[in-house]
């Protein structure tokens, strides 16, 4: 029988749920949940209900892990304590320093409830998370060093939308080729904020904005800006819309490492991802996570987990047997 | 109380694990176990005793878990099964093709004992298998590719060094740089054997022999060298130990993916290490495997285990609290 998952929420998130659930043999899409007029939510699997999330106690016997679609700022942190209390959860709640208090909410009620409620998916906290903890495992003496991008930072973007006179604006944080590769010299260098990132803006005006000041209020911009090489271009709303539409993301992350009785050899271990949609890709590690999550569930486990918890065989549809065969 | 590691066998894997469990907090060396006359063998580290391999059951109170180092070809077959009947073992058995039949054997001993076993710990199989895993199971429709070096393989350095005429000889595997960016542009490419690899051979000949005989006999080879560019250098024997007597390998794990409801959208996760040292950089990650299998153990779990089958968690002498306060 399918694993049967059910979304809370229906923006890009959940849509990406959606296309990630059709691409696995193993699962089967049953619900999709909505704060909204479910009338208004037109999703693309035929046959599957759109339901208003009020309704969702009735569900409890009929979905699997239920994949929830939220804001990390106010929706997760009510909403997966909440629904770890019905159902196996997953979440990918990403405020990194607030982790350990959602975590601990979350724990409490999956544990009550008997289920597994995985939370801070995706790729950072996720991937990312990952490539950290085996790298530092592996070589305890040495560097990390994450770099974000090229991609669109949304807190940016957003911060740009506030000041007067800005009509819409995209911003792209961009990793430092020459700190990359100083990184990957085996160098351990230190890097300033400066040397790390660069921030490159898209800016459509308000008619009769000045350009000046507001290029002068985006370079100045404490926290946000003012430690990056920041470059600002003013252009149509149009050609806002047609060039910088996309969703594209990444990042980089190292641990230059050393052995020896000397510490005479450098390690570099490097984890990098280039996406085209951060969301697409960020639901297909929800969604996996799903599986494994019903797996621990259905072996008696119950609580919190992150990514760090889960044994990586759990993530696949193979076998132990067909893994080792062909994978390991 | 410290994790108390032994080691079987003391080459250079033997000494990796020596240098790994030195760095690591939580551990203790107590032996190190040999074929070869004790007296003869010299450790680095102080009151650890070099013990006859005969003696080794007297020791099945007094290790946690013991590292066995040693080659996959006739010592892990029969050492892994045997050794795993007294204790939690960690083995790096590389013989992609016969692990199924590896873990079998070594499952069967381990679960007999009560013991736990990680077999073909290291980095491929190891730190790439988990790449494959992971990222195959994230992206369910893309490509996989593995690339290795640039290192010195061993099994090619031998098979020149049979050639007749040939007195001693290195042979570096090299990724070739445009294959490499051919996968990272996402394109998918299929890829010959001889558009990923090409290989290098730094050759040194017997008084009088015929050096065009040589390298025409490398360059012919059936599956060591015919599908390859391979470049022949003849050197002295004083320049072969001085330039290249290194142990530095490495390699580049790929998974290209396609998301979307029209496959619209490409993803590239990219995992790749530059080693200068081979055998301590696989010892690191047995050490890190061992801490995992005693603690596996501690709570009751037994029988055979891969990379697959174990949480990141496990790995690092970090609590769960402290690895989700700081590197989640």
């Amino acid at each position: 029988m399918s694993t049967r998952i059910a979304v809370m929420g229906y923006g890009n998130l959940g849509r990406g749920v959606e296309i990630a659930v059709k691409e696995a043999p193993d699962m089967e899409l049953v619900a999709v949940f909505t704060r909204r007029d479910p009338a208004s939510v037109k999703i693309m699997t035929e046959n599957v209900p759109v339901v208003k999330v009020t309704e969702i106690e009735n569900w409890k016997d009929k979905i699997d892990v239920l994949i929830i679609c939220g804001g990390s700022a106010t929706d997760l942190p009510e909403m997966t304590p909440k629904y770890a209390k019905m159902f196996n959860v997953i979440d990918s709640f990403d405020t990194h320093a607030r982790i350990p208090e959602h975590f601990a909410n979350v724990d409490a009620s999956a544990k009550e409830a008997g289920k597994i409620a995985v939370i801070s998916c995706g790729w950072d906290p996720g991937m990312f998370s990952l490539a950290r903890v085996y790298s530092n495992a592996i070589l305890p003496d040495g560097k990390d060093y994450t770099f974000w991008g090229k991609g669109v930072s949304q807190g940016h973007s957003d911060a740009i939308r506030r000041i007067d006179g800005v009509k819409n604006a995209k911003q792209y944080t961009i990793p430092v080729e020459s700190a990359l590769e100083a990184v990957r010299s085996g160098s351990q260098p230190t890097l300033t904020t400066r040397q790390k990132h660069t921030r490159e803006c898209f800016v459509v005006l308000e008619e009769g904005a000045d350009a000046a000041r507001v290029e002068k209020e985006i370079k100045e911009m404490p926290n946000y800006f003012s430690d990056y090489d920041t470059t600002v271009h003013f252009i149509s709303e149009e050609e806002l819309l047609t060039n910088h539409a996309g969703m594209a993301h990444g990042g980089f992350v190292f641990r230059s490492g050393k052995t020896g009785v000397n510490k005479e050899n450098s390690h570099i271990i490097e984890y990098s991802l280039k996406l085209d949609s951060n969301p697409e890709f960020t639901t297909s590690v929800l969604v996996a996570y799903a599986r494994a999550a019903f797996r621990m569930n259905k072996e008696g486990q119950s609580g919190c987990k992150t990514v760090l918890d889960v044994p990586p065989a759990y993530l696949s549809n193979l076998s132990g047997e067909e893994l080792r065969a062909h994978l390991l």
